[in-house]
Formats: structure tokens, C-alpha cells, sequence
């Protein structure tokens, strides 16, 4: 029994090696996105608001600002020009942030240059959760609607309603390229 | 002189030919977008809503409702799977219409799978102006952000937050693949 | 133990049910290309040449031919304006195949139109195997360059150096846009 | 006529006051690629070759080297992880040129790794023309396929088959990421 398993493996061997003669690596570029990517951008969005939220009440404003600043940088496509964002909260002439300063201004605050925003980021969430009602991947780019669930400390949700398309980036990373969030219609 | 003349017609008929000889014309296809198409199809938006509405006034529901038919079907991308759509005065658990049905009930009303639908399109509109803050063009996609406003034929206005995000379909034709639409915030 | 056991279990479905009541399923579009799409387009692309090559033995020119209008048809993307398509054994001023009569030319012959074709496919091909020795994914089409080897009744063997350019349909079909296919340089 | 003047003057800084109520700058990112932009980038790549065959010339193979590895770096999108190149006069097993090193020593020859290459830039190239047979863009990249022309100090030309494939990079250039390049079937 012992032979019959050596000369099975001993032809499985043979075989392999016949059938492979040593074929060179495939190189490959992928700019496309999967929808798994896209599912893992919009929860490290979400991580990343919780994050901020949670340097805040533990570190203070400077670390808070700190982090969004880095978080913006990495998780937003600015640095290709502008971003298409309109936050949930903001009002006219401000409701767009197409620069990284007024979207890290909406969401830590502090910038005098935009006096109404509070910091939407430093409201003690704890829990931030999306849920898509369509996904359209056009291939190198993907765009989502849905709502995306906000529970703070106290366990208060505020849904809202959020589009995101984002942009797999010459790294392969992917950037958001437009944000659009909105309150709920409240029927009136 | 009219010899000088024909002596140098000859010659530049002559350099034509010789430099020319009868090439073949370069066959193209062209899937990306300009941001002229972008504007077209923002404002071809705007005139559907209006020719709607128009309709509705003018020739009733029954027409108005063909009329909104015709036009979602060849403005939105619904025979392609779906459109990402979140009008502006729609609530759960109907806030985002991924079918063509829920389209048509948005923009017309008078479907009983949507009864909170009056038919944003029959509201006497009789102006509506896009006002983009930023455009990303994408290749054979491209997103827009802005204001969109609405007059009606009393003359008073309404605004709204406005993301499209347009392909290019294979036949050469814009499609709304996204949008979202929402009240603007009031602030408090 | 056992009474724990049904506790800890009882507790988990319940709050896998409370969790997640009813979620409207996710709609999607996808036109993004994955490798496997690529790969198989390649494979489709090879048994059709030999489907044509059988064809044409067992049922002769009349039969082939109207099986490569309907492989041109569907796996070419003529019908989107043109093809890119520099086949193996093609001449001035005839090089470039961008109509579909003339790629039909190119693999069956029989068109006074295109004097120089005896048809690629009907040289008693029975086997066919791509190589790629990279592919670059851009998102909705991908690119890959590699070797065909080519293998007729007799056994003998043609490699010839060839480039692809797939795009994904409206339908999610992959289409060939580009393709240049060359002897191998023989080092003179 | 001054008062006049004056008076067009006055009323025509009202009516620009009064019709651009200080619009916002619409902010654009752009990756789709223009016809114009393709031909550019065909262009500088004749141009590229040109200016290493005169500099090889004029001011010897090292000079000609460094430049070669500069244009291949900006004219090539091997950063991005590899590119699709088969070059004019290429064989087994180096046939592919996957990374930057082999692509430069296609073009300037001496490195001991691809014995074969004697420098195909080297050549005493003065002329070099791009002809297109047909072109696709498909958003972010662009095919094409055709002849390229070149002539030498000589005088002498030869014409070969091409394909290229750009692609806009984040920074919006060009970049080519695959490139097939064939000599003329002889029809033998």
C-alpha cells in the first residue's frame, strides 16, 4: 500500500510538471472595481468617522482635527483636483466642500472661514452602519445610494440618505469623488 | 499674370494629389464624455420636466403620463439593471426608486404601489435651471453636484441639492445612472 | 451545560432576526471586467476559430461562413462603429479588417472584394490556445498581449504574437475592440 | 458723445453686475481622453524616438540612454505595475516587455540581460509618422491601431503595424499600456 501511494504521487509529480513547463508569471494591472472594494470603502468611512469621534472625547479637538486631516487626505479624491460633496448639514454659500479645507471643516468645525459648521464628526458616535439600495460599478469607478444608520453614545440613530462614487486611484486605492448626503424627507 | 496665376493653381492641385494620395478615412468610436454632453443632458432633463408639465396642463394626465414614459425611458439607464435613484420628496420604504415603475410614480403619481406620489412633475413648472458646483468626467461616465432650481408659472421658486451621474451608453446616448435630489437644509 | 448551550443559541437567532428585518435586496450594475470574464473571452474567441475550422470539413464553405457571420457578430464589436483588428496575414491596402465584411473575409475567403484571403479558419485547425503574458484591467475593458498557438489535424503548430482589447457591453457581453495579431519576428 | 459713452458704460457694468451675481467658479476633473490628446500622444512618442536617435548621434550612447530612460518613464505607464509591449523585433523567449528595463534596452541597446537588443532608437531615425487606421476611446483609455512611418537620415523608411493603448493617469497625462508593434506581413 505503501508503493501504490508513492507511485500515485510519483505520476501526480510527473504530471504537473509536464503539464507546467516552467510558464513565465502573467503581469497584471487591475483598475476595476469589485463590489467587495466597495462595501470595505464605505465601512472605512464609517470607521474613520467613529475614529475621529472617539479621539475627540478622549484626546481632544487638536488630535481629533488631526486625524480627519489625515483621513480626508487618504479617503477622498481632493488631491485629483475637487471633490463632489455635499455634506448633510450645510447651507448656502457653503453647501458644497469641492476643497479638503471645507470638508475637514465640516467635519471637525473650528474654521472660522465656515462659521456654521459645529463638527459633524464630534458628535460621540459609536456606531456607523450602510446599507445600499443600488450599486452601479462602471468599472474603474463605482456608485452607491442607500442610507447610511448614525447611533451615538446615548444610542440616538439618525439615518440619512447618502450617494457616494468612488474612484479606484492609480495606486488602487479607492477615493470618493462625489458624497452627497441629505435628512430624510420628513413627508411634509 | 493669369498665366502666373494658372501656374501656380496647377502647382498646389498637383501638391495635393501627390501629398494626398487618396487616404483612408480613420474609423472611430468614442465612449467618453465631454462636458459639453454633460450640460446638454442636464438641460435636456430640465426640458422634460417642463414639456411634462406643460403636458399635464395642457393635454392631461393620461398624456402627460405617456409623455414622463417615453422620457425615463430614454433619459434613465433602467433597461441597463437599474438607476441609483433618490428623488427629492420621497420617505421610506419607498425613498429610492431602482425601477422605471417607481420613476414614472415619482414624476406623475396615480400608481397605487406608491400612494404617497402626487407627481412632482404636474406641479405648473415652468423654469428649471441647473447650477453646477463641480463636475467630475470619469471617461465614459461622468458626475455632476449642484443646484437645480424649479419656477413654477406663479413665479415662485424652488431649489434643491442635486448628484447625476451619467454613462455613455453604447449607442452614444446619456443616461442618468444616478441621482440624487434632496430639500435643501434649512439650517436649524 | 446543555441548558447554556440552547440559552447562548436561542439568544444568537434572535438577534440575527431583530438584526435584520426583511433588507430589500441590493440592485446592481456591474461593467466592471474581471480576469475570469478575460479569460474566457480569449478561450471563446479560440473554440470558435475551431468551430468555424470543423465546420467547414464536415459541412462545407456555405455552413462555415454563416457560422463566422454570426462569431463576428457576437464576439466583435462592429456594431458599435468599428473594429481595430490587424490580422495575421493581411496586406496593404488591406491591413486593417474595420468592417465586418472584411474580418468575415479575413477567416472564411470567398469575397472578390478581398482577393488575398483564402481564409484564416478553414485551415483545419483543432486546437487553439491563448498565452497571455500580461493583461491590464481598466475597468470596463481590459487589455492582454501574449501568444496564440494555433494547432491543425496534421499536428503541426503556428504561434503567432497577439494584442486584445475587450469591452463590456450595455448587455454585460465582452466584445473584441481591438485586435492585432502578427508573425513572430524571426530575428533577420 | 463722451456723456454717451459713459452712459453704455454705466449700463453695461450693471448689466454684468446684474446678470453674474458673483457665479462660483464651476471646480472640473477630467479624465476622459480627447481625439486631440491621443494624436498628441502619438506624436510625442515619434518625437521621443527622434530626439534619442540625434542625441545617440551627437552625444554618444550615454547621453542618448539617460534620455531614454526618462521618456520611458513619463511615456510609458510602467509604474503603474507593467506594461503590454511587444516590440518591432522582439523574440522568445524576451519577446514581452513587462518592465521598464527591458523596454529600455529595446530602444538603446547594451544591457547584457536581452543580448538580442542592438537598440532600436540607435538607428539614425529623422522622420517618424503615425497614420490611423481607426481609433476607440473608451473613456479614461484609448486604442488605436495603424502604421507608423519611419525614415532615416538616409532617407530609407520602413512601415510597421501598431496598436497602442493610453491611458490618463491621475495627473492627466497620457500613458501607454500596452503596445504591439509589427513588421508588414510579406505575403509569402
Amino acid at each position: 500500500m505503501k508503493n501504490t501511494f508513492l507511485s500515485v504521487a510519483v505520476v501526480a509529480l510527473l504530471s504537473i510538471c509536464m503539464s507546467s513547463p516552467a510558464k513565465a508569471e502573467v503581469k497584471k494591472v487591475d483598475h476595476a472595481i469589485s463590489e467587495t472594494e466597495v462595501l470595505d470603502a464605505q465601512q472605512d468611512w464609517c470607521n474613520a468617522l467613529i475614529d475621529i469621534s472617539t479621539t475627540y472625547a478622549e484626546d481632544g479637538h487638536a488630535e481629533a482635527k488631526a486625524l480627519a486631516e489625515e483621513i480626508i487626505d487618504s479617503a477622498y479624491g481632493y488631491q485629483l483636483g475637487t471633490v463632489l460633496f455635499k455634506p448633510t448639514l450645510t447651507t448656502e454659500p457653503q453647501t458644497f466642500r469641492t476643497t479638503s479645507r471645507g470638508a475637514l471643516s465640516y467635519f471637525v468645525g473650528g474654521d472660522d472661514n465656515f462659521p456654521d459648521d459645529s463638527g459633524f464628526a464630534l458628535n460621540d458616535w459609536n456606531k456607523c452602519e450602510p446599507e445600499n439600495a443600488a450599486i452601479f460599478i462602471a468599472g474603474n469607478t463605482a456608485s452607491t445610494i442607500g442610507k447610511v444608520h448614525f447611533t451615538d453614545v446615548d444610542g440616538d440613530t439618525t439615518s440619512v440618505d447618502k450617494s457616494w462614487v468612488f474612484l479606484k486611484d492609480d495606486t488602487g486605492q479607492l477615493r470618493i469623488m462625489l458624497h452627497h448626503s441629505s435628512l430624510e424627507y420628513d413627508g411634509q
